[in-house]
């Protein structure tokens, strides 16, 4: 028989049905004996699917007390391995499923109330399939057994993006016969509520961003600007690879970057964007960017604003690495280098090519000397090290130094010369941490004294 | 009337309406005026919830075509605030379901088959009631609705913990009755799959691992031992440990908890540990970290298995830190340089006071200038650095170095002589990605040449 003359003669079926339901009858017997043979010799001639019939080649059933439920998501996913997941109660349906579905089927018993056993069991037969085209259906069976299939499907379909979700649904549902009007049922694929939100990975985004992992935070965020189509994702994205770029001390692709997403939040459909409520750091640090720029191209350690903004940048870096000391010590030992650097060269020291005065030079090696007082004879080296231009700066009485504790520039003495002897520089010791404190903690106040306000770190999301 | 008593007259209730079934009656407008208004006064006065009755302050449900169970569940939640996601088809379930809880309730109007704006309702509600204890109920609705609320709440709980799925479950459902048995209903909570099975904890904790990111992983893995019981995920926990402190060059710790791990997969219980079938590797990596402590303490540069393990430590942190220039720079300059002022000190050079003989002396200078045409006088510095370090083993001839393609040493000379300039040691250039590679290219070969096995990298999970 045709699907279209089933049709015709489960309309006609579906009429009594209904007249015997007016009637106060109880209207299971007549659609278990006239109405459901029909409706199975349709699934199995002409399976109602949306969008269209595709066989799979594994189908997982969660079965509950509608045996008819799952006999027509079997037929509906045409799968060549069934397994059905079924209670104590249910286990009395299998027989009946195999046989009017014509195929056999692997049952595995599970709780109807224990959600987490159902998520187990179909993870596991997910790795067992692994790439294959798996349909998990979800049709009949507790609540508790769907929210198990849904929340492992809709999860696993990360490691597993061959899987998908259908379902039996229908066009009518008759709360007197408490089934859904026979004839409107239809097999659809669920949508992963996950894909279509981006949420799992605009969680993922801003985890890696406030974690200082730009690129994948980058990643992520344009991830979900795709899976979302929503833009602002996007600029999102812009601004963590910005940050990438910077700390990677990549500064003309930062700056560059940075531009790009300043002109973004100009236009008129981000104008309620909320990096538009950050819009004046992201100017300052856009300027800061221009600013280190210049310092590299120039290469002229006097000036004060490119200093600044570097040094920022080398002690945003050693927060960023704290906990993974030698580089943090990298970072700091970096930065306050710099800004000595830039004391030293606004006294008027050639930093290449350091030619004291007489007295400049006796003033050196007594400040030296009252550092070192185990240390033999004091020579002055071609080119100042960190020691060196503390030194320098301390005997031409610098004011950031003038007021320091002696106890804290001798500590900071043996921090200074424990730099080259670290195993990522030239030798073998490990930094020590409070040798790094002490470093990052002068740094920080020596920036804090050139009065440019410099802020480097990536702004809060 | 007290709970006793009612549930004395629900029983009697329950007999007629079976009798009434036997007879072949449709069993409904019997349910709906003597048995449903017993369940109904019942669950109004001591609501059945296990494992107790503990009320909500806000509660969503799912509204599907029956409007009994959604009402048990408002009931047995006891929020202020009850949200009902309804359908066109369930809409006209509202009034009722308010007028028999008593309460007044916010109705949102969903689609039954969508499962994505079923998600993205519940998120927005939570984000709404951020902190305030709420039961998501998804007892009554499609599959679709379920399917939706499961996954938001399983996913969501990782951002809003309070957050508690419910459902009313029974001990019993009769298929012809197409209900649960009367009187059997009960609120439970369901446990998040992912909770109990930890399965994102360890796919973050996979993830992280693969990425190199070996604190997190370990935290994710220990996280997972916790939520599932399984011992075995520790022991993955102590691995990402052991090479978090490696990658940080805290060999003493590294190697301290490495011992843990091999003693722990040692006792029986961690017989059959997949980590078990790669003991030779991690015994190895004992063995290695050994050797770097051993090195580091004495100081010995001609220590060759000293040497290979730690220029492989610095090799692997190079490999890790691509994508970050500046970083993969610095490991690669010290492997070569470890590796050079090793096979140096093989040849008799004295590191700390390199006094080349005369001849050595000349041979040194004939090298220099053949690399540095251009450069004027060539001095000989106190101590040596990367370009004299090459420059003496190929005036000594050493094999490493006696058939290097000509170009590739002028190449490298350029290379050499870019580390100081770095910015994160004292200049102000970036790194060159040529350059970089250059230098561990050569370092690789010459950790080779020295035939010692030495694999720092993490074992692949």
């Amino acid at each position: 028989m045709g699907a279209e003359s089933l049709r015709n003669r489960l309309e006609e079926a579906r009429k009594t049905l209904y007249e015997r339901l007016d009637r106060g009858e109880d209207p299971t017997p007549f659609y278990n004996e006239a109405v459901w043979p029909l409706l199975l010799a349709l699934w199995r001639e002409d399976p109602p699917v949306r969008p269209r019939f595709q066989p799979y080649e594994v189908s997982i059933h969660t079965v509950g007390t509608s045996p008819e439920a799952t006999i027509l998501a079997i037929l509906g996913t045409g799968a060549g391995r069934v397994y059905l997941l079924h209670t104590e109660e249910s286990q009395r349906y299998l027989e009946r499923i195999q046989r009017e579905t014509g195929r056999e089927a692997y049952p595995i018993r599970v709780d109807k109330s224990d959600v987490t056993l159902i998520y187990k069991t179909v993870a596991e037969l997910l790795g067992r399939h692994r790439g294959a085209r798996v349909a998990l259906d979800l049709t009949s069976g507790t609540k508790a057994m769907t929210s198990g299939l849904a929340a492992a499907a809709f999860f696993l379909q990360r490691i597993h993006p061959e899987v998908q979700v259908v379902y039996v649904d229908n066009e009518g549902y008759d709360p007197r016969l408490r089934r859904p009007i026979p004839g409107t049922e239809y097999l659809v694929r669920l949508p992963n509520p996950h894909e279509v939100l981006g949420d799992v990975d605009e969680h993922l985004a801003r985890s890696f961003y406030r974690e200082g992992e730009f690129k994948k935070a980058s990643a992520y965020f344009y991830e979900t600007a795709k899976k979302t189509g929503q833009e602002g994702f996007r600029l999102y994205g812009h601004l963590a690879k910005v940050y990438h770029s910077w700390k990677d001390l990549d500064f003309p692709k930062a700056k560059k970057d940075l531009e790009t997403l300043l002109r973004d939040l100009d236009r008129d459909a981000h104008l309620n964007h909320p990096l538009n409520a950050r819009r004046k750091d992201l100017e300052a640090q856009q300027k800061g960017l221009s600013a280190i720029l210049a310092l590299l191209e120039k290469k002229d350690l006097s000036d004060k604003e490119g200093v600044a903004w570097l040094a920022a940048t080398l002690l945003a870096g050693y927060e960023g690495a704290k906990g993974h000391l030698p580089l943090a010590a990298l970072y700091a030992y970096r930065a306050l280098e710099l800004l000595l650097q830039h004391l030293a060269a606004g006294m008027g020291l050639d930093l290449e090519a350091p030619r004291p005065t007489p007295e400049e030079e006796e003033a050196l090696k007594a400040t030296l000397k009252a550092l070192l007082p185990t240390e033999g004879e004091i020579r002055i080296p071609e080119r100042f090290g960190l020691l060196h231009l503390l030194a320098y700066l301390k005997a031409k009485d610098h004011p950031a130094f003038r007021h320091l504790d002696p106890k804290r520039l001798q500590g900071l003495q043996g921090a200074l010369r424990a730099r080259n002897k670290a195993l990522l520089i030239h030798g073998l010791e490990g930094p020590k941490e409070g040798d790094v404190d002490q470093v990052a903690r002068l740094a920080r106040e020596l920036l804090k004294g050139l009065g440019v306000e410099a802020k480097a770190e990536p702004i809060p999301l």
